[in-house]
């Protein structure tokens, strides 16, 4: 049944979208902002008074006017308030807790990498090492704990975004770590867990909104295999925020031993302990645990191949057909118009090139096979943390939006719209 | 990013959930379908006295006053005009076009099932067969063409939403069958096609939005294998609209010969064809056209199962497991809160409960298999038909909303919603 849809949520849409279109494009004339944005110059001109009462956004004049907007004096630009709040994005994977503090503007001005020992971290000592991390990263920056009014959190595994848990993660010993819960209590900010995929994803859809939107699937292989769905214009995270385990999705039934337990998944055929298994012979049902992988054994097995290597070639290539396989039956559930694979194992590629596309035309009909392109991406650690910034932003601007003053007359930003127009 | 929203959007929404809170309520008062809605008493107001003007509600006096309400005389309630418009609802199958007929109040006036030979049906002849078929309901049904405003088509097989055509389906012989563009031209009316359980995922979100919304799934297990997407409160189609072919997604390389050619889709082990071939003990690479089986063969089997036939039981159980595993990678993906079993051959669930529950376990790390329920249930055809009118009402009354006249002032219609409160 259609929604319900009301004033308000326009009137915060549309601050939204002005604040997004000023962090994406940096200083901008009234007039660029309406073109930009589409919107009235009535409402941006209502819409920039509010923010600047508020001081999240501040006027200054561009030294250098535009010759076509040029009337021999320099124009009034409007620009973000870079002090008007702070989010984190924090990373936990394997071992470390990256943080990175964004300011309003949406630059990273300081980031930090800390160890802590995953083996050892579980539901109840995790989240005051988190906790302390991030203490110490504050206190370092010489930031007061109030002007943090975000946190995006990001693990690999299986998170749950319903409780706010990472259910089970390789960075953990333990399962059910809280997250939200203990960061929001201890920062009185707003927190969000996701997972490493899923930012990623954001993060292209914020970098490049023209080819990443739709319908698109992100895959990750790296230590793990991830994804990150965008369905109809919008981060898909499942029912209770568990989407899109692609990595325990099933390949064969009885198949190789996966990390989980289970017998078959993607993970088992696709993931760094998957490649260095295979490339050594060793039996499918060895336990991943006995298998010397990780970055280290993932990069040397890359480097075998490039020597021409044929188990590490014969590795990459089976791994290729599996691939396919995965992607064939994404393909037909999902009907993405791209699939976009990414993560330390593309360096790969070219030897799993081939294998992919057999496995694709093998496991699915050609009338599924349309309409779609398969984009090789390089792998860049940025995109996790990219993508936390982005999502966290948005999530400021609305909650922003929201608790916004009525609007009033502005008779002081009306004159100096019309003169920049 | 943020879309941008606006008057004109939310005016249409609003208008649109006036009309479908009729057509789910029958008569209502003002202040009835203020509350129903939760839109203003001087929004509720302003767009009863607009459909009004334009004929497409009417104002009735209730005969038997509501206690509570009472005050004495009879109530002022409105309703939607039946004559208003009217929408078809056409299925497409083997060998049958089944068109429906319904007024604008959502009620089905007519159906009528019309035969073709699929076996010779191609993207040649099948759109002037179908033209036929509507004219000559059309004419019987003594009604003006014009008046039909949404023609809803639902066919079997690989549909595509953005060029309005069917790929591939039982139904027909040839490919690629055109269906929007022909329908349109001839009645000057919209047409939109759609997968047949796409209409019953529809159906069952229009019948009963308080179980069937957020995330779910349907699987219809029939002639083919079916699957329907509702995913963030919308029917999901895919970027191109193809989505979702569960049937075709691939379930063991090199598996069971399937009717689309490849080896190993999930069709492959839980269709008529699928079923009937493994419990006569045939190949698995047995070409699907060369087993007996469709409806009637389907009925027989299950009829054998009932009665402890082995090869029956054993057929069941297999399929069974199948389902689990396919259900198990759906549930890594999508993350469903809900999925709904559907179709003719639910009516062998119990034979293939046990199978389905230990593939689910096989394939599924423990820790994505909870939140999540599956509902059986038993198969109505009527499903399709509601699907398509509750769709095709949804377009038609955003499509009026679109066109309506600017606002007014009303003072007879305001002085009888005042009389009404």
């Amino acid at each position: 049944m259609t929604k319900k849809a009301d004033r308000d949520q326009i009137r915060r849409q549309n601050r939204s979208i002005i604040l997004q279109t000023l962090r994406r494009n940096g200083p901008l004339a009234r007039i660029d902002l309406g073109q930009i944005t589409r919107l009235s110059p009535a409402t941006v001109t209502a819409i920039t008074s509010d923010l600047l009462d508020q001081g999240l956004i501040e006027g200054i004049e561009s030294e250098e006017p535009k010759a076509h907007l040029s009337r021999g004096r320099p124009r009034s630009l409007l620009q973000l308030n870079p002090d008007a709040a702070c989010v984190l994005g924090i990373r936990l994977s394997v071992n470390a807790i990256d943080i990175a503090l964004a300011n309003f503007s949406g630059e990273t001005v300081r980031t930090s990498s800390i160890a802590f020992d995953s083996s050892a971290a579980d539901h109840e000592n995790f989240p005051e090492v988190l906790i302390a991390a991030i203490r110490k990263f504050i206190a370092e920056a010489g930031l007061a704990e109030k002007k943090i009014k975000e946190i995006g959190v990001a693990a690999q595994g299986v998170v749950e975004l319903s409780s706010g848990c990472v259910v089970w993660s390789p960075a953990f010993s333990g399962q059910n770590i809280p997250i939200v819960e203990p960061l929001q209590a201890a920062f009185n900010a707003r927190c969000l867990l996701s997972n490493d995929t899923n930012m990623i994803t954001e993060a292209l859809h914020w970098s490049d909104p023209g080819t990443y939107s739709g319908t698109f699937a992100v895959v990750m292989l790296d230590y793990g295999v991830g994804m990150g769905l965008y369905l109809d214009n919008k981060l898909f995270a499942g029912a209770s925020g568990k989407a899109a385990e692609f990595g325990h999705a099933n390949h064969v039934p009885g198949g190789a031993l996966c990390r989980c337990g289970k017998r078959g998944c993607m993970e088992a055929y696709l993931s760094d302990y998957a490649l260095v298994r295979a490339a050594s012979h060793l039996p499918e049902t060895t336990d991943p645990d006995d298998v010397e992988a990780g970055v280290a054994g993932l990069a040397a097995l890359i480097t075998k191949a490039q020597q021409g290597e044929e188990p590490a070639l014969e590795a990459f290539a089976k791994a290729g057909r599996v691939l396919g396989y995965g992607l064939a039956r994404l393909l037909a559930i999902i009907d993405p118009s791209r699939i976009v694979l990414t993560g330390a194992a593309m360096r790969a590629f070219s030897f799993m090139e081939k294998g992919m596309e057999e496995g694709l035309e093998e496991a699915l009909v050609a009338d599924l096979r349309q309409n779609f392109v398969i984009d090789v991406m390089p792998w860049e650690e940025d995109f996790i943390r990219r993508g936390l910034i982005a999502q966290a932003m948005e999530r400021l601007d609305i909650g922003y939006s929201g608790s916004q003053k009525p609007k009033r007359a502005a008779p002081a930003e009306t004159e100096r719209a019309s003169a920049g127009e």
